[in-house]
C-alpha cells in the first residue's frame, strides 16, 4: 500500500518504512514528531515525491517512518495589497500558481515537476526552476516559514518581516535542508503582479562567450524585464528535432549554439521593441548571427519546449550521466569549454555536453559514453569516475556539486569526499546541534 | 592604549581586554583563531565599533581578546561587468561606496554611520539603513563569504554562486550573526548601476492608514524606482525644526503625518513626471493632503536632513528610550495606533512617538518620561518595564524586537526572556554545535 511512496521519481532508490504518518494541522505534525523524538524513531519528510536525489526516500531498514505533508494543504490566507500568501507544505505548486492567477497575482517559481511538487518540498530543496534569472530561488521568495523542529516544538516564523536581526536566521536555515533540520509545514511566499506579456527570441550564436556577452548587454540595457537566459548547443537541438515529435528548427541554418530569451512584464513596456532594438545592436556588433522573435504565446511555447524536450531527447540517444552542477555565471564559458578536452584526456571517446541556465550559472551537464561502446557496461564502469572529475572542475573554479536539485542520498557521499572540510565540518556541527540524536531524514545530506 | 576600542559608539558599554590582535590577511585571521582556540581564548571581533547594540565591546572581565578587522582593508576584486565586488572586513562602507562610483556602480546600502562602519560589522550585524525598500537589508547584498570558523578554519564561500543547494546556507547563517559563529574576513557583494537621478518628496497626510495605502499606490505603479518610504509625526518634524539649525518645514501647514519618498533610477526613467502623476491620483482620492516635489539635489538633502536629524532633536527635547522594532508592514499602522494608548494605560502620562521606515515594517520607537516627571529618574524606574510592554506588543502582532541593529549585549537578555522557547533553543543549539567552547564573542546575542 505504501508503495507509490517508497521509491523515488527518478525510481533509483527504494526504501521500507514502518508507517506513513499524514498529519492535517501542524498541530498534528508537532504532537506525531513530538511522540518520534520520544521514541527514538527516524522520520523522513515527503511532500510530492518528485525530488530528483532521492531526498524523500526512506532507507532499506523499515524502520523508518514516512511523514507526508499531503494534508497539509490549505492555502491559510492570500494578501493581495501586500503581496504575500501563506500556503500549507502540501499546497502542490501548480494549485498555488492557479489560486494566485486568480487574484491577479503570480508566485515566480516554476518547474517541470509543478503539477506534483509542494510547496514544503520546494521550501526544503530550495528550489530553483526558469525563473531564477530575475526572482532568485525559493530562497529569495520565502517571507516566512512555520516548522516542527526535531525536539517536537514549532517555530512560528510565518510573519513576513523585512527587517529581522535576532540573530541565526532560521528561515534561510531551513530551506534548503531537506528536512534533516526541521519539517516546514507552511511558508509565507512573496507574490508579484501577473505578467500582461511576455516576448520570446531564439537566437543563433558562436559560443557560450558570446552568450554571456548578450546576457550582459539585455541586463543592462533592460534589467528587470529579462526573466529568461537558456543556452543550448546545437547537438542538444539535433537530438530534440531527431527525437521529439512535431518540432522545427526556428531557424533557417543550424549554429553552434542557441540562445533562448524571455522578457515579461507589461503592456506599456513594448517588449517586442525592446527586445527588437538590443538584438539588432547584437547582430550590428557580431555577437549573435541570427534570430527570430517569436509572434504569439504558441511560437514562445515551442521553443520552450524545445529547450524543455532536451532531458527527454538525451534519453531517447542513449544512456548518460547527468550533473547539475553550478559555477560563478562568468566562469561558465571557460567551464563549458574546457570540460569535453578534460573528460576526453581521461575517458577517451567519452563526449561532454552542456545546455541550461547561463544566467544563473547553472549548467546541466550529461556525459554520454563513447559512441563505439556498450553505453550501459561504460557508465557502471566508469560513470562514478568521470562525474568526479567534473565535479573537481566544479569545485576548482569556486562551484557547487548541486546547483538546484540539492544532495539527498545520491550525492550525500560525493559531497562528503569532495567539498572543503570546513564547509563539511560546520553542517555536521549544525545538524548535531539542532538534532542531536539525528531523527530528521537520517543518511540524506551529510552523514 | 586600547581605551578608544573598549567602549561602544553610544558610550553605553564599557569592557577590558587582555590585547588587541590586528591581523591583515585571512592567513593571519585563521592562524590567531587557532591559537585562541587552543589556548581557549575567548575573542571579541570589532570593525568599526558603530555597532547600536554593545555587540563589539569585550566584558569586563580583561581576559577576553578584541580581534579588529581594520587592517583586513583591501577591495580584492571589483567585476563591473558582473556587478560584484569582493571586499574584506575591515574596508570602511564610504570608502566602498566611493570605490564602486568610480567604476559607475553604486553598493545600494547605506547608513548613517558610513564613515566607520565596516563591511564585516555590516555583514555581521545584517545592517539595514535607508535602501532597504528596494534593495534589501545587507543579506540581500551578500553574495558570498569568507570567514574563519571558531576551530580556527577557512570557510571559502566567496564565489558568487546564484544557484548552491549543498545544503544549509552557511554565508546566510553568518550575515547577523554578531561574530558568535564566525569570524567574516571578507565579503563577495552586489552591485547595482549607479542611480543617474532621483526625485524626492515631502508629503503631508492625515495618519499611517493612509501612508501605508500611499506606499501600496506607489509600489504597484512606480515599481523598481521606488526606493525610500518614510513616515514622520508631526511632533519629530516640530522637534527638528525647534532644534536643528537651518531647517524648515517645506510645506505652507501642519498635517498630522509625514512622509518622504524617493525615486532613484535613470535619467530616461522621468522620475518627476512618474511620482507627479501618481502624487496627483493620491490628492484626488484623498490619500495625501498636500506634497511638495524637491526642485533639486539641494533640496532632496534638505528634506532627508529633516528625517535624519529627529534622534539628535529627540535628544535635545530630553531623555527617552529608544526601540528598534519592526512588524508586518500591514500591522505597522496599527502598531502606531494602538501603542500609545496602550503606554499611558500602564505608565500614566507616557508618551510615545514613531517614526522611520514604513515601507520595511521598522519602526524607531521612542518613549518619553510624562512631561511633569524627573525625566532620568523617570525612565530609571520605569524604562525597562515600558520597553517590555512595547515589546510584547511586538512580539503579539509577529514582529521583531530587533528590527535592524541586533541583539548583542543590550537586548540578550529581554529576547532571552520575551521571545519563543522554540526559536530561542534553536539559536542555542546551533551557537553550541559550532562554537562548543564558548570563545567566539561571548555574552552577545545568546545567553
Amino acid at each position: 500500500m505504501l508503495s507509490p511512496w517508497l521509491t523515488d521519481w527518478r525510481g533509483k532508490y527504494h526504501g521500507r518504512a514502518a508507517a506513513m504518518l499524514s498529519p492535517a494541522t501542524t498541530e498534528e505534525a508537532a504532537a506525531v514528531v513530538h511522540l518520534c523524538a520520544e521514541a527514538g524513531a527516524a522520520i523522513v519528510p515527503q511532500g510530492g515525491n518528485s525530488g530528483m536525489v532521492g531526498g524523500a526516500t526512506p532507507d532499506a531498514s523499515g524502520d523508518q517512518l514516512l511523514l507526508s505533508t499531503r494534508r497539509l494543504n490549505r492555502i491559510r490566507s492570500l494578501d493581495a495589497a501586500a503581496g504575500f500568501a501563506v500556503a500549507e507544505a502540501g499546497v502542490i505548486l501548480e494549485n498555488f500558481h492557479n489560486a494566485v492567477l486568480e487574484q491577479g497575482l503570480r508566485f515566480p517559481l516554476t518547474l517541470g515537476g509543478k503539477g506534483s511538487a509542494t510547496i514544503g518540498g520546494l521550501v526544503s530543496t530550495n528550489a530553483g526552476g526558469t525563473q531564477v534569472l530575475r526572482h532568485g530561488t525559493m530562497r529569495a521568495l520565502v517571507a516566512g516559514i512555520e516548522a516542527v523542529l526535531p525536539d517536537g516544538s514549532l517555530f512560528d516564523g510565518l510573519a513576513p518581516l523585512k527587517k529581522d536581526n535576532r540573530g541565526y536566521d532560521l528561515k534561510q536555515l531551513l530551506c534548503g535542508a531537506e528536512g534533516t533540520l526541521g519539517i516546514v509545514t507552511a511558508a509565507c511566499l512573496r507574490l508579484v503582479p501577473a505578467a500582461e506579456d511576455r516576448c520570446t527570441a531564439w537566437i543563433g550564436l558562436e559560443s557560450p562567450d558570446k552568450a554571456l556577452l548578450l546576457l550582459r548587454q539585455l541586463d543592462a540595457a533592460i534589467g528587470p524585464p529579462l526573466e529568461g537566459f537558456e543556452i543550448v548547443p546545437h547537438g542538444c537541438l539535433d537530438a530534440v528535432l531527431r527525437h521529439i515529435p512535431q518540432t522545427r528548427h526556428p531557424l533557417n541554418a543550424p549554429h553552434p549554439w542557441y540562445a533562448l530569451v524571455e522578457l515579461a512584464g507589461d503592456k506599456a513596456d513594448d517588449l517586442p521593441a525592446l527586445l527588437e532594438t538590443q538584438l539588432a545592436i547584437a547582430l550590428q556588433n557580431g555577437l549573435i548571427d541570427d534570430v527570430v522573435i517569436a509572434k504569439n504565446d504558441r511560437e514562445s511555447d515551442d521553443f520552450w519546449r524545445l529547450r524543455d524536450s532536451i532531458s527527454e531527447a538525451e534519453r531517447a540517444e542513449g544512456p548518460a550521466i547527468q550533473h547539475d552542477v553550478s559555477v560563478p555565471v562568468d566562469r561558465m564559458p571557460r567551464f563549458i569549454a574546457d570540460n569535453p578536452a578534460r573528460l576526453a584526456a581521461a575517458f577517451p571517446g567519452a563526449r561532454a555536453l552542456s545546455f541550461g541556465h547561463l544566467g544563473d550559472g547553472n549548467v546541466h551537464h550529461h556525459v554520454q559514453p563513447p559512441a563505439d561502446s556498450d553505453g550501459p557496461a561504460w557508465l557502471a564502469a566508469h560513470g562514478e569516475d568521470a562525474s568526479r572529475l567534473i565535479y573537481r572542475h566544479v569545485i576548482e573554479l569556486g562551484g557547487s556539486i548541486s546547483a538546484e536539485h540539492g544532495i539527498g542520498q545520491m550525492k550525500r557521499d560525493i559531497f562528503a569526499e569532495l567539498d572543503s572540510p570546513a564547509r563539511l565540518a560546520a553542517l555536521r556541527a549544525i545538524k548535531a546541534g539542532l538534532d542531536p540524536a539525528g531523527l530528521f531524514n537520517p543518511g540524506k545530506l551529510i552523514a
